[in-house]
């Protein structure tokens, strides 16, 4: 039998971006306590959480003084260091746990994991040393992406290898720091499955998500997807295949590529590009555009709590406000059908996700 | 010109219970922060606040402090001290304003205001003695409500004078303060409408809301109400005519009867109980059940924004939480429709408001 927090009991956050900032929120709203734990002394999460601890990750004497203030502890990004993970497990329930952490925090780990299940990926390789990335090169051709297997996001810690570069210098760029080399695949859409999985293995997926990015920062999500209803359905049984094989509890966010049909799938295929194990970006439209937002039913889920529906309201496009376009708020404002979420970040540093704003249009 | 504030800027809010939470709440939502005013060190709306200041609202010196600390101030109860209204007003923008309050803050002031708007209202008259009693007694017939003029919620501060009860002992029984008498008028419904008015005089009510009480507390509030669409217009129009008077800024919440049909009016006939310069219980479905909802427009409205669109995004029943009502959370946690919301109260008094649960069901 799952044991279930009561209202009142107190959900640890590690992480203080916006991520945190809604979860927080969404915790509010069933009466649930959050203590947000982040190095940030400007974490636009503190705002909205009755605690917080402004400490490093590594910081052992601070995190087993926040395992005792908590009930359950979850975070906001996946790049959490195993120590942390490892320190905290040992005085208080942590979701999602280590083994979803260990996979999806390594692209290596992440693409054999996926790949051992049977679900298509583009082509991948270990690259370590030069020789790895030419032999790598030579079977998948150009261009391909070389990245790094440790934190990378929205485009960081990538890079693309045409006809005419380097391998060695392609290397040198991420730093020579272990890597993967990906095979190109001239996908015609990216999509995103988001879901969750209770602790008693119940799973509940929203509708799929269909995404535009600008400089490989999220730009555009918009659902439904465009995509036949067989494709949807395979990215959802992909998403719930990957989160019951990890054990997983709490939302999880699968992105994937719709690539070209062919004779033997008309309809295009799916591959999955990335894991990530959490809340997600493509994932800020269920605020309004659900009954149960992705924020609620994460909580719900670390919480020991059934899952919310995720049942669609309407028609949706989320759009995030990077950088300067966080000085249109006045503008979004003054048009009452949008909903406007701004995250309370200090400077609109360029690539900062400072906002976002969603309509939702009855079907 | 408006004067409109920016993200970042700080809403000040007096009162730190649900109402002030969900204010807060909301306020996140837009980038804007909040500063928590109250004398409870349990104040719910101390959890998701940013700031908070812990004194009684006679605190001058922390009045003076509070005021110097944030760019705009609102309040979620209509008993706010005149001197503290005063006091707040002489160093920042206060809304929804003086006025307001003063007129709603005394029954027999607030009833004479709708009187002389044209409004219809139950007969009431001033009672200072027992003279003043038995002579309204005597005009308006038994049963009557005698209620005090100030300080009246929930059904305190009143009594009713059946046949045979003593019009001295009734006004001792509410401890001989000033009081008024309304006539007894017998309703069919009961209704509300929830509206706001931003500071450039635009106006965006809700649609009408029916209310069922129990023990004189609200206990359900369904929308649309059963009422004819010329009668809900006639409740919307004089919710605008009373915000219209006061030059009001904010939401605003107008209680009404709805009283039986006859000869010159077959649809029945509306009277005006009672105005709440704020936020309402019986505004509360509007956070799922309206584009925007009321603590948002709220926001707005007091920080000088456009207001969003009142649409409504299917039926809504909300359902009250009232003292151990709330030991059922596990039940509507487990029913994947519905949103519960609890206030994050420690003890559930008996008629003690902890929380409320709603559903939407599209239309």
């Amino acid at each position: 039998m799952t044991q279930r927090l009561s209202p009142g009991a107190t959900v640890g956050i590690l992480g203080g971006g916006q991520l945190g900032r809604m979860m927080a929120i969404a915790a509010a709203a069933y009466g649930l306590k959050t203590h947000i734990y982040a190095p940030d002394p400007e974490s636009p999460a503190f705002e909205v959480a009755g605690r917080h601890t402004l400490a490093a990750y590594d910081d052992e004497a601070a995190l087993v003084a926040f395992a005792a203030a908590v009930d359950v502890v979850t975070y906001e990004f996946e790049n959490v260091p195993a120590d942390t993970v490892h320190l905290l497990s040992r005085h208080v329930p942590l979701f999602p746990d280590d083994k979803a952490l260990a996979i999806t925090q390594d692209r290596l780990t992440e693409k054999t994991f996926v790949a051992g299940l049977g679900i298509p990926t583009a082509p991948f390789n270990d690259v370590a040393e030069v020789a790895d990335l030419e032999a790598a090169l030579a079977a998948f051709g150009r261009p391909a992406i070389l990245k790094t297997r440790r934190f990378g996001y929205d485009g960081k810690g990538q890079v693309k290898i045409g006809p005419g570069d380097d391998a060695a210098a392609a290397l040198a760029a991420i730093g020579h720091v272990p890597a993967i080399l990906e095979g190109f695949v001239p996908f015609t859409r990216e999509i995103s499955v988001v879901a969750a999985r209770d602790r008693e293995g119940n799973f509940a997926a929203y509708d799929v998500c269909e995404n535009e990015h600008r400089n490989h920062i999220l730009d555009v999500t918009r659902v439904p997807s465009a995509i036949p209803a067989k494709l949807a359905d395979e990215a959802i049984a992909a998403t719930r295949r990957i989160a019951e094989a990890l054990g997983y509890v709490g939302v999880i966010a699968v992105e994937m590529f719709v690539l070209e049909g062919d004779a033997d799938a008309p309809d295009g295929r799916i591959i999955v590009n990335e894991i990530a194990p959490r809340v997600h970006n493509s994932g800020h439209w269920t605020i309004e555009g659900a009954v149960t937002s992705q924020f609620a039913q994460h909580i719900r889920a670390v919480c020991g709590w059934p899952l919310g529906s995720t049942r669609r309201t309407g028609r949706v496009e989320m759009r995030n406000l990077i950088g300067e376009d966080v000085d249109r708020w006045q503008e979004i404002a003054g048009d009452p059908e949008l909903h406007l979420h701004l995250y309370g970040k200090g400077s609109a540093r360029p690539g900062r996700k400072m906002g976002h704003v969603t309509r939702v249009v009855p079907e």
